[in-house]
């Protein structure tokens, strides 16, 4: 008999049904005893008749073999009757954390040691299938504008953002680095396919111990040439970011505005503050753009606007509050990029061969780069990144 | 005007075009002047007309405004005339390599050290285009499946294949060490969603300096739970694989035999050379499953043949001469881990978080690894790794 899924049972009403799974739950009433079995797809009750393995202990894995019964007052409107259970595999101890109640109980830290079986919970394991659609959603709206996805290598020679939060490899005896953004390699890749964009995990050696910095991240990160300016960049996210946010099952705001850094800045701060963040979005909705950041805060790559330049191209999308992407159009002249380190006082060697593809005709171009994580917490109203990280690392905690 | 691509040249003969670009080429006869545009499609030649600059370095970055003009001679077909040129960015330098040939002719390291331009060879960026495509065509199949895609850290805190090939990272001054297999947490994650896979990037401090190895590439991973056997697992790899050959414009061969390890090596060798595996493919066809390597020679998860357990569940994929997938069927019991650990004088305690996924209630499972730029060299019979990866990096190269 072929398995079919927990929530296929309804369609096999009247048919004998082949299940497997975990144990969720168990329940015993006077009379009759019921089990929870959890699949990937669900959960399903099954009804045990006599005779069959009393005593299981959650998580146990099972094969259930019955009689597909529709019944309104069951969970998702059919139970199996007259089941024959057979354990595949026992567990060796029971789990640390409890995964039938509607919401994780325990704390973060508790859950997050015990990652193995705390990420079975369903509403916990949902927040990654989530994940997953957003991030299908996010190849799929760029695939469709002609975008190629790429993979460029996380150890590099040199820290290209800031040199505080970077990771030093042992690299055959030599020291490499953990690239910080893909930002140099998407930019050099512009020169080749125009459009590119990469997804792949970024390395930040964060001191702070917050729940809005790790580690370790996914990030989403896409370049395109030929831009006229930033307002091309954001045209690209005002349909990457609904998308993904309608995956996840929200609706996404009918308007996204763009407002100017200027406009809505506090008195004269050169940067927005998180209560400025949150501000801005009260005033003008749950997402918004802010352009026309100061040039000296942003990176050595950005655009300055070329009639006050003291004034960049540089952009930042706000999502409930918080900022959730940057990008900006980038500089695309050789000789800027050899101005502008000078200027910050940043050498040229380690540059060098980043410096090449602008050398050698770079037309003008913009990008963006977001954490996965920092967008689902906001998307799932979840405050920490770590409960929306199958595996957190951050100062203290490497494992599991 | 809207920008069109110079694919698209011919649907719009007749009318004026706008194109943009690189300039590719640039021929002078007698009395005309023709440059040859590249851009993300592909080439168009632009016949140009007086009044329009005559010296233009290779990549200089154009917009060429003009009439598109049906020419059966043209490459593809259609060229443009009473072209009007505009230079959108200039070159600092002549590149160091030359694009316009049919295939490159620089050596390889010349092309490496010089990525940021060589890539952008219509030839070489074809491969990356290909292999954008093989990753899309392993996601559908595998989504179609039911897998979920899974994003798991690089940054661990044990070495899990062989302490040998492992990079040592500084992390907030404690060892830290870069993931060379997403092995142990995409099992971790089959207890969790049953089936899924992840694209990634892993890492060996490879000390070989050969063309079958790199120091960091693409790995496509996948899992899943509730099978019979490493048969089941073979049947995921008889779609996926096809797929990703169909994918990069090859024919995947109609039958994917497998033949067992005790039949096909040489003599009672304990493995397959690599002669033994261009053999076998000689033999069986280019695409070859090998099954039942000695337990012994396998990885510490893989299941042995329960009835002979000196013989195991793992398999090999060969393809065209070279084993391009390890996969097996894995152990699930936390027994048999732990007694797997202990035999082969493996300390338990670095295991202790992968060990409490299978101490909680785990299915038989299996799945399977590969790296990207190995199946790419084969479909494109490209001998070297580093002509299929973007930015190789090996002991000698962390640049660019």
């Amino acid at each position: 008999m072929e398995r079919i899924l927990t929530t296929e049972l309804t369609a096999h009403a009247g048919e004998r049904v082949l299940l497997r799974g975990w144990l969720h739950r168990q329940r015993r009433l006077s009379r009759v005893s019921f089990l929870v079995l959890r699949d990937r797809a669900g959960v399903a009750q099954v009804v045990l008749s006599g005779g069959q393995p009393q005593s299981l202990g959650p998580e146990t894995v099972l094969e259930v073999e019955g009689l597909a019964v529709a019944t309104p007052q069951a969970p998702g409107g059919a139970e199996v009757h007259e089941a024959a259970v057979r354990v595949l595999a026992e567990p060796a101890a029971p789990p640390p954390v409890e995964l039938h109640r509607p919401q994780p109980r325990e704390s973060l830290p508790t859950r997050l040691d015990a990652a193995a079986v705390s990420l079975r919970h369903p509403a916990v394991r949902e927040r990654f299938r989530l994940a997953a659609r957003a991030v299908a959603a996010y190849r799929s709206e760029l695939d469709a504008l002609g975008f190629v996805e790429i993979h460029t290598p996380k150890l590099v020679g040199t820290a290209t953002e800031s040199g505080a939060t970077v990771f030093r490899v042992d690299y055959f005896g030599r020291d490499a680095f953990l690239a910080q953004s893909p930002q140099l390699y998407k930019q050099t890749m512009v020169g080749v396919f125009e459009r590119v964009y990469e997804i792949g995990p970024v390395f930040r050696a964060e001191p702070h111990e917050t729940g809005r910095h790790l580690a370790e991240y996914v990030s989403l990160d896409a370049e395109l040439a030929f831009i006229r300016d930033h307002r091309d960049v954001i045209d690209v996210l005002r349909r990457v970011v609904p998308a993904m946010i309608e995956a996840v099952g929200q609706a996404p705001p009918a308007e996204v505005p763009v407002v100017r850094f200027e406009d809505v800045r506090s008195g004269d701060e050169p940067d927005l503050s998180p209560a400025d963040e949150r501000r801005i979005c009260a005033e003008h909705g749950e997402l918004v753009f802010v352009e026309g950041f100061p040039t000296a805060k942003r990176a050595f790559y950005t655009h300055p606007d070329p009639e006050r330049p003291e004034w960049s191209r540089g952009f930042d999308l706000l999502y409930r509050g918080v900022e959730i992407v940057t990008g900006s159009q980038r500089l695309h002249r050789y000789e800027d990029y050899r101005r502008v380190l000078a200027e910050r006082g940043l050498p040229e060697a380690p540059f060098a061969s980043y410096l090449d593809a602008f050398r050698y005709g770079m037309p003008p171009h913009g990008g963006f780069g977001f954490g996965l994580a920092r967008f689902l917490a906001q998307a799932l109203g979840l405050g920490n990144l770590r409960e929306v990280t199958l595996f957190p690392r951050d100062r203290n905690r490497l494992q599991p």
